[in-house]
């Protein structure tokens, strides 16, 4: 479900230089053992090849493999094959969730002035041998309402929160009208919502060339960019928490087996969408949006269709639009595979990809599983050669993700317990290897864990390291590269915003035919990235990461930066509400910010000067691990978020009005949205209990590094 | 000639709220003759009226009326009439120019893949009678080039310099080759000189839909905007003077008169244009665009037209484009009424709009030829109830501006010195009334004059006043209105950059029919401004100008602008010539301008001290006017500028790189442009010795009013 460019995040962090020391040590490495971490990060860094990932990604991406399909049971089985080969242990826990079990009846046509049904359907094309594969399905969006509507049309743009708003302000109503809204700007799920809520009587959502077609570039197959039939498909699912739909905070264990699960009547969920909504592409559209008639949109909402848009289609054009998308119980499992550590197995070092595709996935999400397969089979290569990680490092392929982000959610309510106990991070890499343009988000503990692997891993075609190129690209080179903060939209939702986990995501990107029957084999190797550079490039610096957390004496978090990151957000907050609010100050939540400023540096201070001491035996290490493991937990509140109460991370979440942004300080973010002051005293002081949360942790930190000869 | 929205210029700069006495009292006015000035003025507004000018615009769009044709002598001939009913005396300079007789023989056609004609003309519209006369002429560039080409083809954007430098850059020859590039960016004159340059063989320039059409709004004949057969007409004319090209620097008298002028022949002209080129719509550009067979372009090329644009039309695509365009001698004359003062009837204000047109020309230039005459009807009638200006107030039509600024350049070489002995100021309103929204660029003595008579006419249709609209535009409301800095594209460049006479230009605009046979009566009324308020609107805001320049004892010029504006202008070039010579220092120039801003500022003190004096004697105000109506001749600089010696003001001058945008310090800008510093010192030298001219005169003036008891 992963969005292209999606790991930048939508709140860009500029990260400032290093301090020299960190490029020339390795935070957490005793001297000993960084040169020996140094001699194995180079063998690493000579096994992923492009021929393996090119050929676990031919392999993954032989058929469309939806969730749920049998098809995507061999592309589980394919993966455990390979996982077990590489010396990897396997488990494939199932799940039974609430899902559709396909497109079911769409019916798309105009009924007058001319009676034409429209195209629903990628074209068939001599140069794509995929597109002519049978098991191919229409467009459609999952959880659609079921409906049929003989309707006239309006034009909502992206058709957000504000674009909904635009139109009532121009007084044109939506009610019982079939509204036409193009992709981007928000998750297409709150297009329905808005729609819904506004009286619409069915949503159409089309690609526009504007945001992704002949305007940006050459179209399929000549070029990169969507043609005229290729359909984004996508879920709308938008309830108050992620997840199977009728399990909400439990695990969604399998019907027939030993544990039961309480579970809710479909008819009981909260917030499914009731009418009828399906995707289509802008030749389509063209045929709608062409023969309307009524006032001339506002500037920024004309697309790339040649004619003026228009807001209303006028009494002559009717479309009628039917959805009948049947939805049951299915079954899904993920695939887990672990490579124990030798030293500390039950501290967890977690990566992961979804598997489920809507149709081939070799974009999304199979790049990032090629990749995944790779890096296990390098990692378990090097395990054969004694090199072995000192913690155990996991690799998961998620089920279901594209309908709701639904395979990760629920491992992570089955496992809580033993994920707060043993989860160190979670590294997600959700079709992470499309193109040649590296970026990446992540939690404040993890970003120079992120920006350092970077530096040793050998930019493809090029004398640069990736951390180079990334800085090339930076809105302002003197800055560094511009890391993101991680929001919503994929399988690290669960572990970073649910239980606390640090999260990042890092790829590299280019165009893609996201979410359509073009996302395959043939575009790849044709006109993607027909060199198969970036997947190597991207396990390398995965594995870096990997096994720098695993290996290390004392887990390489930056501590520093939650107290740099926390003031920058807590500026934003309290100038958001500002706004509406003049005598709100974050005064007193900055100070807090700025005590865990000093305490981290204190403690990198004392870890540089204790870490070659003798008198740091097994145990301390084991005490001061386990407190760096839980120090994200610091933030997670049990009461959760005022728009969903699953959301529990004071720190980040998804933006619950789009659905992709990030959001720093959700609760705050949350109260400024509505202009409200409410809840603001019962807000800072549960912030305030988070930030002491994560001080205590630091204080013993130091205390027990201090403590030591 | 003047492009949309052309008055604004592209040096915005911003001024500032006015001190308060400016808002109480008319600067130049004694207190007695003030409240005579603002009863006076309160029946002035009364005057202009919409039925007036609509009269007026019908009469003088009835037929296309080209410089040098029969009808362009019947609008003559109505001008002359109608402001002799007014009152005043005419005259009918004429001049003798070399001009393109008509668009001669044009002929553009695919030749491969398919044999296709291509259209060069205006659809015919039901809806529109002006679009069935016989006497509309194909779309045509004048000054074209003579020639048959048949060759590949070439898309250069916008054919800037830096568009072809981009192209050199992409390994893309057009050597040989038609270059089809879009309008907009500069003036299209330009894109001739580069493509030319570059070796092409011919040039087609189109309007893309992205820039004027269907992307920006609903075409005409429902809408504003253009449609796909709606042609830009224009000249191409780029010599380094401007005028007739075959008398630089003097008057075009007329053949037969009895002065004899030296000429030019044509063959000695250097700079004529030798390749065809000829403008078309979008509908026939998307023929030959959509044909194209070669690399994609840089995504900020992209234009409207629904396919990816490519650079190259490759082997298969051929076109041909055949120019055969007669020139010769052809009779123009301008019409110039004068309404005398009854006391100061050699000094002179000037308001001036060209009449010539390419077609009906209701925008462009006639709305505001409609809005000079109701204007003129104005002052007559004034004149008639014993309200004559003190001051001669002289209302110009120019011929010939379209083909190059050819009438009003010939009229200030031909009374150049009566001009400096006379010219107080010259009001532009080339096309000045083609819609809502009001804007103006001017001299920094005439700045204050606008913005004050802004603030006394009301905006139409509203409780506001033309200076409330026009400040809710600014992009800053608190810094007041966007008021811009005077360049090039119209009638005022001969008097403000070859003698130094203070411009403006101010109207209402909108998106039009630029130089299209679209550009009619009909446009005007149906969709355009159907209430024809902007023309009585402009006409009250030019005559309260006029009004007050006429009667005011002392010269209402504001002095503290030129210190303020100098120091701007002096910061942007110290930092254009930084950037390549860091040691260079602009310091001794803005020291200078400090001192003009501290004499400017003793004047207004002085000045507000000495108005009512009884002291103040009418000879010394003759002294007093003299000399401030010398004050920006202090600009004008015998050698004129490196690019182009005809161009003499030191302070402005359009650019010499595209033709439209407004150029600030020249002589500075040309070197910077060069990145040289060769000239700076002589460049330096002659600024100081400018500014010193205006210190002079300052100081004067300081002394003459100092002495008055």
């Amino acid at each position: 479900m992963m969005d292209k460019n999606r790991w930048y995040g939508l709140a860009i962090a500029l990260f400032g230089f290093m301090p020299l020391a960190w490029t020339q040590s390795l935070v957490g490495f005793s001297a000993l053992n960084q040169s020996k971490e140094q001699e194995l990060e180079k063998q690493f860094l000579e096994l992923p090849k492009s021929e393996t990932f090119k050929n676990h990604l031919r392999e993954l991406t032989r058929e469309p493999h939806l969730a749920g399909s049998p098809a995507n049971v061999r592309v589980a089985d394919y993966m455990e094959k390979s996982m077990r080969q590489a010396g990897f242990k396997v488990e494939r826990p199932p799940y039974d969730i609430y899902l559709p079990t396909g497109p079911g009846e769409i019916a798309l046509e105009l009924v007058t002035p001319v009676r034409m049904p429209l195209n629903i359907k990628e074209f068939v094309l001599e140069e794509d041998p995929f597109s002519k594969d049978p098991n191919t399905q229409p467009g459609w969006n999952s959880y659609s309402g079921n409906g049929d509507a003989t309707a006239e049309v309006v034009y909502a743009n992206y058709g957000t929160k504000e674009d909904f708003e635009q139109l009532a302000k121009l007084g044109v109503s939506v009610k019982g009208k079939i509204v036409i809204a193009r992709y981007g700007g928000n998750f297409r799920g709150y297009k329905a919502k808005y729609a819904q809520a506004a009286g619409a009587a069915g949503l159409i959502i089309y690609t526009d060339p504007e945001d992704s077609g002949y305007m940006k570039g050459l179209a399929y197959p000549e070029g990169k960019m969507f043609s005229e039939s290729t359909i984004q498909r996508g879920s709308i699912l938008t309830l108050d928490y992620t997840g199977d739909p009728l399990t909400p905070f439990e695990p969604a264990l399998p019907l027939d087996g030993p544990q039961k699960v309480a579970r809710l009547k479909p008819e009981e969920v909260k917030g499914f969408h009731s009418i009828p909504v399906t995707p289509i592409g802008y030749g389509a559209a063209k045929e709608i949006l062409g023969r309307m008639s009524g006032k001339p949109v506002p500037e920024s909402w004309q697309g790339g269709l040649p004619f003026t848009y228009r807001l209303e289609g006028g009494p002559k054009l009717t479309v009628r639009l039917k959805v009948n998308q049947p939805k049951g119980m299915v079954r899904i499992e993920n695939v887990i595979g672990t490579l124990e550590g030798s030293e500390f197995p039950d501290e967890w070092i977690i990566l992961g990809s979804h598997y489920d595709a809507w149709e081939f996935g070799a974009t999304d999400p199979n790049s990032g599983t090629a990749m995944l397969l790779t890096l296990a089979d390098a990692l378990g290569e090097m395990a054969r050669q004694g090199m072995r990680p000192k913690r155990s490092i996991l690799i998961a392929h998620w089920d279901a993700e594209e309908h709701g982000i639904l395979g990760s959610t629920e491992w992570v309510e089955q496992f809580r317990d033993e994920l707060n106990r043993k989860g160190i991070a979670y590294f997600n890499a959700d079709g992470a290897c499309s193109g040649l343009s590296f970026g990446g988000a992540a939690a404040p503990s993890l970003k120079s864990l992120l920006l350092e692997a970077t530096k040793v891993v050998p930019y493809p075609k090029s004398q640069m390291t990736v951390y180079d190129h990334w800085v090339e690209k930076a809105p302002n080179k003197l800055d560094g590269p511009g890391i993101g903060s991680l929001g919503g939209g994929s399988d690290h939702l669960g572990f970073y915003a649910h239980i606390g986990i640090p999260s990042l995501s890092a790829g590299m990107g280019g165009p893609t035919m996201y979410h359509s029957a073009y996302d395959n084999f043939n575009w790849y190797e044709t006109v993607g990235e027909p060199d198969f550079v970036s997947g190597p490039t991207v396990a390398k610096v995965m594995g870096i990461m990997a096994l720098r957390m695993a290996n290390a004496e004392v887990i390489p978090f930056d501590l520093s930066r939650y107290g740099k990151d926390l003031k920058l957000h807590l500026g934003t907050a309290e100038k958001a509400i500002k706004a509406y609010a003049p005598d709100y100050s974050a005064q007193k939540m900055m100070e807090k910010a700025e005590v865990l400023r000093q305490r981290a540096e204190a403690f990198h201070t004392l870890l540089s000067q204790k870490i070659n001491s003798k008198g740091l035996k097994k145990a301390d290490l084991m005490i001061v691990n386990q407190t760096l493991l839980s120090m994200e937990r610091a933030f997670i509140d049990e009461k959760g978020m005022a728009y969903g109460a699953w959301y529990r991370s004071l720190y980040a979440s998804s933006d619950p009005y789009s659905g992709y942004a990030s959001w720093m300080l959700p609760g705050l973010q949350y109260e400024a949205s509505l202009k409200s002051t409410a809840s603001l005293p019962d807000l800072e002081a549960r912030y305030l209990a988070a930030f002491q949360r994560l001080e205590d942790k630091m204080n013993l930190l130091n205390k027990l590094l201090g403590l030591v000869r």
